[in-house]
């Protein structure tokens, strides 16, 4: 039984009007997460789907507590002992849609134009959790039962970025115990190009001060004589970056880099790359960074190292005569395999150690070891089932691809359970994910429900170690 | 007439009791400038200073109202057509008092101790102007006359860098008009070394913004492709300055330095320079500047361009993955003869122009072209007679010196009237000016009062034109 019946075909059909009227009454809940005044909302939101998971014909559907917003749980586990268990994750908590005013409808009153629903947390990340719940039931109307044992968890805090769900993973290991968890909150490569992420970028960060003085001087009095700290820091900075190309020039930095094969090089070379997109969604004039790399390759198979923050001195209005005696900046990495967090602090560390001014000393305020970077095999069963299910859907064989970013839950779920995750979602990356005018395309609602109907029957045939 | 009258010395020896009492009368007002709450208390020691001025025998004492806080405002010009007329400006209001809990003693409750009296405004300006005010009444008291004709103004915001005073100055030339300045808000050189001032550095500022791009980019999807405000800024900070002395790289910038002429280097060699006083007031560990002059040239006679304040992205708590679109800089520069701080402006921008990295653009917010750097000739009669007070009453001669800060009333009283200035102060660079337990030795409040008689019957005796 490898492909969803005909049934499933005819349900999915018929029952496509109730589909998006429930699903507009989920994008209807405000549940901004970074808003404490919404915490009735999040936990109406969260309710709502506890009562979806239990219709649906899933069972222990529940709100399990967390040090912040509740998890929506839900399990069905009779598909029998040989049949692989998998977690599918998703998150009912959305950004705050200001500023309302660029919105052309409201962003909890869910509209219907062009093919697109428009609403906050229309494509990150409601209507992916829901095409979601929608193929699990499908598969219980027209088939009595799931391909597949699995377990549900829908979390309220991903926009925040809380330590909970850490936590809750780490308390409740052998709940969530899985074969592969099925991450259904990422983009498809482009509009027309189905693709599964196969790799993220891992983060490390660090906040350092660079101190001339033990108090600021004025200039009238001791300007000439003693260092500047700002004076200090340039040069500093400077030194991480080579000033043609903006290659990161800390020793060792690139070591651990797993080359780009070349036959990865040739098959991102026949991806599309819309760079007019970047320009125009940035107002840049032109892409900058490593000569030898593309664009392309430079986004998601090399690392990066950024100043996010720079300050130090008098920023407030007018002038102030000052001689600052310490400034100060952030800093923060995109890894790729194989670099570890730990080690490339370390050599940060080193550089700024070398590299400090006389009459400088850099101090480090604190460090982040972030996600490591993560590359699943393309040979993957899970990895191979999400191709043919994509296939199916969409008519064309979808791309495997790596994205620029981290996904926490992917990291903390490798970490904490030994979980390999597939990121099977169906956003764009055009969709103004926490943005005004958030949408999703219906097209991809279709087709992401036919995907993941087929996804768990090509899943129960996979053979996961 | 040259020299004081022994009537002179005998009523100063009288009446010692009598001025500090009325001193520390001066010294009980907390009269903060900036704080509007102490508005009241300005105005009564305002008040008490035009009382003073009529009770020592100047003539028209009077409060004249500016946009601000009233200048107190005394004459006596009956010294005959042939004898100069000197405008004689300090000013009454004090920096606030705060950190309280440093003080030994509560800065609005005048305290003698070890020969020097501590409050709030003691050495910054009140004691000053109140020595000035004595030295005139003491002679009345002896001979019955001034030898010059005096102009008295004591202001009441100089502490606020506020522009009442250049309006005031511009739309009462008449009423100010004089053949020469004196300022009694300055330092003698050092303890037991009596002093003039004779060069001031002037001063330009300007902020600028580097902007990469028209919005800023999160780092896990733009990363590695666009170019990033905080990495085009450090190279175009770095190009500022020299990293090995810190000597400015401004193409042009020191063009217009009148050179220190092998007569100055050799009489400045002789000034003592306490080194250890400056590094233990900020803390550092070594001094740093320019190779070829010594640290004493470079305080005075050397120009500079200090960063004041750099900002750009996120300086919140934590990480922010965010690729920063515009990032800024605050600079000044400390300028002496001959720059002229519209050129110094002109100059800088066209560095940062030719620095500006590819890809950033580089726009000012704001300019400003300060006071021109003063210096005094040796030779001024004004200055002459200063000498020769000075020696008289400290019984060694003063040392001429430069000093590297500005005294806008300087640039005002130059610019708007024409007028010279001699700085004739009587503090010391250790007495806490600006800062908790601020005193003044009551050494130089005597020496001080012998001085200001003595001077002006030396200044009636110059030749001014």
């Amino acid at each position: 039984m490898s492909l969803p019946s005909s049934q499933v075909a005819a349900t999915l059909e018929a029952e496509r009007d109730r589909h998006l009227a429930e699903l507009a009454e989920l994008l209807r809940y405000p549940s901004v997460s970074a808003v404490s005044a919404r915490r009735d909302d999040l936990l109406d939101c969260a309710a709502w789907l506890r009562d979806q998971l239990e219709a649906i014909g899933l069972e222990h559907a529940s709100l399990l507590a967390t040090g912040g917003n509740p998890i929506v749980y839900g399990d069905w586990l009779h598909a029998g002992p040989d049949a692989p268990t998998a977690l599918l994750y998703g998150h009912y908590d959305v950004q705050p849609p200001e500023p309302l005013e660029l919105w052309h409808s409201p962003p909890f009153e869910p509209t219907i134009r062009d093919g697109r629903i428009y609403a906050r947390g229309a494509t990150d990340n409601k209507s992916q959790v829901f095409l979601n719940l929608k193929a699990i039931e499908t598969l219980f109307q027209a088939e009595g039962a799931l391909p597949c044992n699995v377990k549900v968890i829908v979390e309220g805090e991903e926009e925040l970025r809380a330590d909970n769900l850490e936590r809750f993973v780490e308390e409740n290991a052998a709940l969530l115990r899985a074969d592969v968890a099925v991450i259904c909150d990422s983009n498809l490569y482009a509009a027309g190009v189905p693709g599964i992420v196969i790799g993220l970028r891992g983060m490390a960060a660090l906040e350092l001060t660079v101190r001339t003085a033990e108090v600021d001087g004025h200039s009238g009095v001791y300007g000439g004589a003693v260092p500047n700290a700002l004076h200090a820091l340039s040069p500093l900075l400077d030194s991480l970056h080579a000033r043609d190309d903006g290659r990161v020039l800390v020793e060792g930095f690139y070591d651990a880099v797993r080359p780009i094969t070349r036959e990865e090089r040739e098959q991102w070379s026949r991806l599309p790359f819309d760079k007019e997109r970047i320009l125009g969604a940035l107002g840049v004039s032109r892409l900058f960074g490593e000569a030898d790399y593309t664009p392309l390759e430079r986004l998601t198979a090399r690392p990066t190292l950024e100043l996010n923050g720079v300050w130090g001195g008098y920023d407030g209005e007018g002038i102030k005569t000052v001689i600052p005696a310490e400034a100060h900046a952030k800093l923060s990495c995109r890894l790729v395999p194989d670099q570890e967090p730990e080690e490339v602090l370390r050599l940060i560390r080193r550089h700024l150690d070398r590299h400090a001014p006389p009459g400088a000393a850099v101090t480090i305020d604190f460090e982040l070891a972030g996600a490591r970077p993560m590359l699943t095999p393309p040979g993957h069963p899970a990895i191979r089932a999400a191709v043919a299910a994509l296939a199916e859907a969409y008519g064309t064989d979808p791309v495997l691809f790596r994205s620029g970013w981290s996904v926490p839950v992917v990291e903390i779920l490798d970490r904490k359970l030994g979980l390999d995750s597939v990121l099977l979602g169906f956003g764009l990356p055009d969709e103004n994910a926490h943005a005004p005018n958030e949408h999703f395309h219906l097209e991809n609602f279709d087709r992401g429900l036919r995907t993941m109907t087929a996804f768990w029957h090509r899943l129960a045939g996979a053979r996961l170690d």
